[in-house]
């Protein structure tokens, strides 16, 4: 945040001028970068903290009766509303099953809340229902409760969909950032940017000799077989907003470790590698919405790495690196021509909404 | 939504004129009036249909492990953000938690997903997280889990939130309209039509001399009282969009009876009727953020009434009426002037945006 307010004057609360960049919310705090992470430390964190907020992962891990419960919550504002590979029905609905899977739970119950801007045409909801309910089909999860608003005509974007999402915990590991170890392997469930592509190609009307589809899936499916199949997951994660580079700072940062993944290993689909490449993006952190990364111990590794690979939406997973005691909080890309680059946060918004 | 559209063609699909008023979403279809209904109906009961799925009541009662879960979700899209008596925070906190009670659960836990809109000075946000801090402690709920999306300029309206919320059965009631019997009493908890009233006034900038403040408050604390004492509860139901007249509709429809109140019984503040006249709003479908209907039998009700009036947001607690076995599906007013009124769901939006 500090590089994008050099700037700007800091308006002390007395100065009666328009505020300050500092002083109010920009698109890059939407981002999932250093900003994000700034509005949740400086806002969020200090108002709700209590022993169950979770702010370093993908969602909450809560006592219910006897049970053990996760929870989750994500606001998709996605623009455009229908993009080649899904649309905000079906991405509300991965989006969300997927964040409880991460959490070690099996997705079971999902609230939609709707916010639609007055004159959004009907078919288009009808559509985006449509979409919701045959992902419901497969991501094996149940919509039971909504709400919808309306905002006049200039005071939204077409749809917004919030799910929340109920699980249920059925092991015992503790999966979360802090679990990672030093030997760890680090696994990736398949090829990285093609979603945030998808997406970025549609809303500017660039026309792809291969047009990009979105890898919008039901993941969950994948860690639960890893659960199932008594793996001891350490950490997992879906590469959404900031993908995969962003999703490794922040388990390195949780984690107190570090993390050196080989840049060869990570597989970018020859159309994405090429947009990203037209628009000046880095595929390490286009968002994804139909892969994850997974940490195991080296035994684990080949056991995991042929459960994924034997699932359609696996098929191209592989180990793409190793976590190890230091440098500390750091994230170490060899990249393909053999040099080494360190991973960091990104300043500003790099693909505003995405999702 | 039949009168609404009798001025427009009904043009089908492959006419590539503008879309009729019929084939987009109104300000009314977000009304909780007949076009919500209707919109419920012909979009989204048929796409999300389940067994678990509630679209009569506030929210969803949910097998989970040995126990019962209550799940409910609600977006908030309040304007303005800031109101006499509360804001979009603590809206967003008690009612949610107000909706799981009305279930007859124990809230528990609730998750927050903002929709910012970029500009919106950091001190607002501020002002709404610290309430909703502060709306979480009075109602004994923690928010556990949080996402925040950012939308450029002229895309949002400053704050949007969504919280959904997980409670916990503790009893074997089954609380819902289904339930209602003839000779059920109907208590009534507060005055109604402070909510509506205090928003629209500050929307529209109306200097009252007593300003109306909104009645905003975690009455899930006097529903759980009334189960703690073992009252018998068939149907709770809070008094928001469309305000008591639309709740009683919705009930008496659902339970398939009749439901006859008396309008000297229901408590209206003086500087709310006083401005609803002047605004020509009907203080029986304004809505309230602190207020609820219980059904109980009459056995129960004077026990009822006592365990609310002994609470300070009960203090003003009546038996407004009695359900009838009919004319079936519908609510009888008798009015202070001694005549009788017959009581339906609004067609078109009376308050945008009071929640």
């Amino acid at each position: 945040m500090k590089e994008a307010m050099t700037d700007f004057p800091d308006n002390g609360p007395a100065c009666p001028i328009s505020p300050s960049r500092k002083d109010t919310i920009q698109l890059a705090h939407g981002g999932g970068g250093k900003m994000t992470r700034q509005l949740i430390d400086e806002i969020f964190r200090p108002a709700f903290e209590n022993s169950e907020l979770e702010t370093d992962h993908d969602g909450a891990i809560l006592e219910f009766d006897q049970g053990s419960l996760a929870m989750t919550t994500d606001s998709y504002v996605v623009q455009p509303i229908i993009f080649p590979g899904g649309d905000i029905g079906s991405l509300a609905v991965y989006g969300t099953a997927n964040d409880l899977a991460m959490c070690g739970a099996r997705p079971l119950y999902l609230s939609a809340g709707f916010i639609l801007e007055e004159g959004l045409p009907m078919a288009t909801l009808q559509t985006v229902v449509n979409s919701m309910k045959e992902a419901a089909r497969q991501a094996e999860v149940r919509i039971v409760t909504g709400d919808t608003k309306v905002v006049p005509k200039g005071k939204g974007d077409g749809i917004f969909i919030n799910t929340a999402g109920v699980g249920r915990r059925e092991h015992s590991f503790t999966i979360h950032p802090e679990s990672v170890r030093s030997g760890d392997v680090v696994l990736l469930s398949g090829d990285v940017g093609r979603h945030g592509m998808a997406v970025m190609a549609a809303r500017e009307g660039l026309g792809f000799e291969n047009p990009i589809k979105s890898d919008c899936a039901p993941v969950s499916r994948l860690a639960l077989k890893l659960l199932d199949a008594g793996i001891e997951l350490h950490c997992m994660r879906d590469l959404t907003r900031g993908g995969l580079a962003t999703a490794l700072v922040e388990i390195a940062e949780t984690a107190d470790l570090s993390i050196r993944v080989d840049e060869k290993a990570i597989p970018v689909q020859e159309s994405v590698q090429g947009a990203c490449e037209i628009l000046g993006f880095d595929p390490l952190y286009v968002a994804n919405e139909g892969c994850f990364v997974a940490f195991v111990s080296e035994g684990d590794a080949d056991n995991a790495l042929a459960i994924m690979r034997d699932d359609p939406l696996g098929r191209q997973a592989g180990a793409i690196g190793r976590v190890e005691r230091s440098p500390r909080k750091s994230v170490i890309l060899t990249t393909r021509i053999g040099s080494t680059r360190l991973l960091d946060l990104l300043s500003g918004e790099q693909l505003p909404r995405i999702c």
